[in-house]
């Protein structure tokens, strides 16, 4: 069995041309840029816009990071969909390819749904996928899906299936959440990553395994530094670097305003184009942003085109 | 220009196999049953479990009805999802095939998201459409979506696409917000269609199309009996009767109670099942529900398999 994906993973964003089509060129650029700064690739992640994409096009791109010889090893493709057979056909792909892991969304149409429904649509994914290299990663992200991965179904999941299901994402933004599960799964070698670096510090203390954290994609560098520094005396000094970092893009919607960041660092005005349902940032808070990030020292090396 | 569709609508239950593959013969016939019973069909609703399906079987089922002579004009298919090329495939194909209007939710993915982005999610889809047949009925279920499709929205999308935008389904099972949309939108020929038969007389009494509702699933002759009565001197005691069967439904969960009386009504086992994160009723729900629905009289004549 090979080791386990752990450290600093970013959602990517994902480069729309002006016609709002993925810019798949543009794709693979970045996710080199991420690799060469040490962060694995989260792809079609909530800041992925992964839910605006098609299948197809989330087929064509993952194929196209594989046959531009990015390693899969570095990649936790998205794969959960509300039809469970998009999500077996998605993490089928990502599983021949060789890919660390997947990051599987409940189905999230359907509110208030049971824990007995959610652990027969993890469950049927597992069997019609069939394959033992398959390494799931529970993603509990409530303030978006509003459909909760709870302790009691993860303990059931794992219990039934010990070697598909890998670990968690919790962007729960609720740390005693993200505490229970370091607590009760991380020692059977469940790895909880946090949803955002404002916890990988704590995370790290608690013996998890790292972060997926939207802002790896614009912050990269330093992100994957606290987590191999994390036992320094100046840990506690870079957790609150990055807190700042972060704190001038939540100022705004987030994913339009790491895609302007990208946009204004590459000289690639295109970088900022969203699909609907998002919008991008209006001019004077893409003002606003950058004159935040400059007066923190922000900047984003090697990412301006050649 | 054709007149639009009016009265009462089915979101149709989805028919699955015993390997949760779509019954496609099961499927014809139970909406050949329900145009017999004067219902129209919106397909591919919350109570289809239209998420749950891949675009590609949604695509299968709607061809499978015109080509079985089901009559499109009674078909309001539903055609909203996460990704706009997803919708547009759908709803061309809608289109295409002379049905009578599609069923739009917004993209539900992203919580909070504006109404500027949700403008511009249905102005793409209708302008990619780009077909003056387009009939979009927007389907506010916040309940379910968590995305509201607000009056602010609603006048300015029917300020700019006056033909294409045609009406509503409010499945908010707010009456204010149904009865402001019949005052301020009715008048200009949006046509409000109330989200259950709950609100089915206050509908019509305020001007409005119908309903569409998933107990017409179920009991559709009455439901349309009140459609066609509901100035008569018995409206509000025909009312009363339908509540009182919606009731014996609502005590279980609405999809998998609705089945499993098709299952039992049909004497077709395999009715009853559904697709992850929905789970069939317990046993003994199943037969509160038989014995609530017989103590009312109810039944489903002509549902019974040759």
């Amino acid at each position: 069995m090979t080791a386990r994906i752990k450290g600093v993973l970013a959602p990517v964003v994902t480069p729309f041309d002006n016609q709002r089509q993925p810019d798949t060129a543009r794709f693979v650029r970045h996710c080199q840029w991420l690799v060469d700064n040490q962060v694995g690739l989260a792809v079609f992640g909530t800041n992925s816009e992964a839910n605006s994409l098609s299948l197809g096009e989330r087929i064509a791109l993952l194929e196209a990071l594989v046959e531009h010889g990015i390693d899969p090893a570095r990649m936790m493709p998205g794969t959960g969909s509300c039809a469970i057979d998009d999500a077996v056909q998605l993490t089928r792909l990502a599983v021949r390819q060789g890919c660390a892991g997947v990051l599987m969304l409940p189905p999230f149409y359907y509110k208030g749904v049971s824990d007995e429904g959610l652990y027969r649509y993890f469950s049927e994914v597992i069997q019609k996928v069939g394959d033992s290299a398959l390494r799931i990663y529970l993603y509990h992200i409530p303030p978006v899906s509003q459909v909760p991965i709870s302790l009691a179904l993860i303990e059931r999941l794992l219990r039934d299936y010990p070697q598909a299901i890998a670990g968690v994402k919790d962007s729960s933004g609720n740390w005693d959440n993200t505490r229970a599960m370091l607590e009760q799964f991380q020692p059977e070698g469940f790895d909880v990553f946090a949803g955002s670096e404002t916890f990988l510090l704590a995370t790290l203390r608690g013996g998890g395994a790292g972060c997926i954290s939207a802002t790896a994609n614009v912050n990269p560098a330093a992100i994957h530094q606290l987590y191999t520094q994390w036992q320094n005396a100046d840990a506690d000094a870079q957790q609150a670097a990055l807190d700042a970092v972060r704190g001038a893009f939540q100022k705004h919607v987030m994913i339009p305003a790491m895609k302007h960041a990208v946009a204004h660092w590459s000289g690639v005005a295109s970088w900022a184009n969203v699909r609907p349902p998002l919008v991008e940032l209006a001019p004077e808070q893409g003002e606003q942003l950058i004159a935040d990030l400059r007066a923190l020292g922000f900047d984003m090396p090697g990412m301006k085109a050649a």
